[in-house]
């Protein structure tokens, strides 16, 4: 094999090469450019295509002693899948399409790079395809709100009033760029003029689906659309599911808006999950089966029930923060008046006045409660004495 | 005080009488029951009404010896709300009305005393004042089905199927015989020939609310109409919360169907976890008032999101039983093909045919994977050769 024709001791040039030689979260990949650096990772995969498969099937030094269960055989399954794409790769080609577009590759040394991602270990993308009028490291707070393309009205209506009122509160909203919930999400975030990311499975060259180019060309001009997949990239499902991990690693939060019994939403919140996020669930009428998959993440799993931002909010902040919840200032399950008065208050007539004795023995209370008990309830005016007795006081007008 | 004009001795009118001197719930009340039986108690009591305060504001031995924590003013407090009700007490007056009802009395004594109850522990009733055409003990399995007044279509459906569907399978469904969604959950179960009963605030000798009167007589033909309030007794707001507990104690499960932000059937579903009962909710749309109440026990309580009469069941089986669910043969939440098919499918031209080579490298996979993926693939008749390259089975026609 020929050497490749670009300089793959360049850093942004061979985390580029990568996320075209390997698929979306190829875990062998994410191992040998952690081990060896992209470069060096990239230069060993060529050498070794050079010299034929007995020696591209060991896996190199660094990755034995980080991986020492990766025996020949599995390891050789791996490379098998990148020799393919190195044959004609030439990752400027890629490059030149995404600076067209203005776009900008991000790679984990930049600033940019949402730390985040890195929770995603072995597979981690090697880099970000970028386009977008906001820098990724611009925002502090992010929740990611998803659900099925085949939503319903509700549904939308509660993505994009959860968008609106999350992004007036700062936090930029992560989704898939998909009809539906996706849509709605990306919608209400920026007519809050919030900020959001939307996550493609293909290329950020073609803005998917056709439906959403517009919505996507907004998207891009005031947050970002991005891919780990290069230019040229089609969004096949498997690179769905796999994008689905992003969404899941980008948001702090993951949100599930809408979902059928099987949905790709549901996959997101797995990720989410395994990746130690909170998974928000919104509820919806169980006679409804875009809410199943909602219905079977609260069932199956630790997934929280939210009704709105305030709850989203709640599972953003660390323990403790976030104390302006509207509930916490809400009353009890009971009334205003303590039990014993309520009890008080119904053992007297709806109408017309009546003795302690009468009232003791309707209240089953004894004397000395009704007594006391009628003191009291008279400083707050809901009884007052008329002539022996006492009457509630709004029955007076009666 | 003279001396009560019946029987004190004889348990049914003793306990019957308990019911009329102490509020539902007095767990003084059902402490000197549990000490002395409720016959010794009532003589006890009469006897300290006529030697005066002193004496009756001292609790007996045995009461003392169980409660040792019980001071004389705390006991004072307690038998000051019994004594204004021993006054005029006759309880075969009581009796004579539900026995022209053709009502029957139920005591802990009796074979048709729910066992259920006895969870209540010192709270238990003194007795239960039933109507009703069949016998307390003719069910095997009950669910309480609860919900507030001022229900949603949606809710009265969901409430309607759900206890069609319990009662098909056997299970009576207990309700408190309100407006809204009690109704419906007492009309489902009836549409199915099913057993309901009715727990009622106040006397079974007033059907209420007057608008559910010919709904519960259907009730009270096949089931029963319930209360621990004698005939006579309005349904105060303190009875209703009280017999919110006597529903919870005899469903073996509790399902809130919906419920405002406060409604009673938040109490019912407290006093069902206290009793470690299984609290179902059904979950609606966010932006229903009608399920405010649910969405926050699913939020603040362990209460599990239900959607169905097969999750009741499930809540309502000891583990391992019951696992007919139609969930467990439901597919996994990904699709038939295995990810590795799926990948290789989707790497497949969506027209025309494609060789090993060209399906690698749009999979990302080795030409080996892609040989055997694709003689398996052939086999599931999902792919088939065409010349010298592969096309998708479902191509041909396109």
């Amino acid at each position: 094999m020929r050497d490749l024709p670009f300089d793959t001791a360049d850093p942004r040039l061979a985390a580029a090469a990568w996320t075209r030689i390997a698929e979306p979260g190829d875990a062998a990949a994410g191992l040998v450019r952690a081990a060896m650096g992209p470069g060096e990772a990239l230069g060993w995969l060529t050498r070794a295509a050079r010299s034929g498969p007995a020696d591209a099937h060991r896996p190199p030094p660094q990755v034995q002693q980080q991986a020492p269960w990766l025996d020949a055989r599995k390891w050789g399954a791996c490379v098998g899948r990148w020799l393919p794409r190195l044959e004609r790769l030439d990752i400027r080609r890629e490059l030149g399409v995404l600076h067209e577009l203005g776009g900008r590759l991000v790679i984990p040394e930049d600033d940019e790079w949402p730390g985040a991602l890195d929770d995603l270990g072995t597979r981690v993308p090697a880099a970000l395809w970028v386009r977008g009028g906001a820098r990724l490291n611009s925002v502090e707070r992010t929740v990611a709100v998803v659900g099925m393309r085949a939503s319903t009205s509700y549904g939308e209506q509660v993505a994009a009033q959860l968008a609106i009122d999350l992004a007036e509160h700062g936090v930029a909203v992560v989704s898939g760029g998909a009809y539906g919930i996706d849509a709605a999400a990306h919608r209400g975030a920026l007519s809050a003029d919030g900020t959001t990311w939307a996550v493609l499975a293909g290329g950020v060259d073609r803005l998917y689906p056709v439906g959403n180019t517009a919505l996507l060309e907004t998207v891009e001009a005031t947050g970002a659309v991005l891919s780990e997949a290069p230019p040229g990239s089609v969004p096949s499902r498997y690179r769905f599911l796999e994008r689905n991990r992003l969404i899941a690693a980008l948001g702090a939060v993951c949100v599930v808006v809408e979902a059928a019994w099987r949905s790709g939403a549901l996959s997101t919140a797995r990720h989410a999950a395994e990746l130690l996020r909170p998974v928000g669930v919104v509820p919806g009428a169980v006679t409804s089966m875009a809410s199943v998959g909602c219905h079977r993440l609260l069932r199956e799993t630790d997934a929280v029930c939210v009704t709105g931002a305030e709850d989203v909010l709640e599972l953003l902040a660390p323990a403790g923060e976030h104390l302006t919840s509207d509930h916490a200032v809400q009353p009890g399950l009971l009334d205003d008046l303590d039990p014993f008065a309520a009890r008080l208050l119904d053992a007297m007539p709806a109408r017309g006045a009546a003795g302690p004795e009468s009232i003791a023995r309707a209240g089953g209370l004894s004397l000395v409660e009704v007594r006391s008990g009628l003191g009291r309830l008279e400083l707050a005016g809901r009884v007052e004495r008329h002539g022996s007795g006492w009457r509630r006081a709004d029955a007076a007008g009666r």
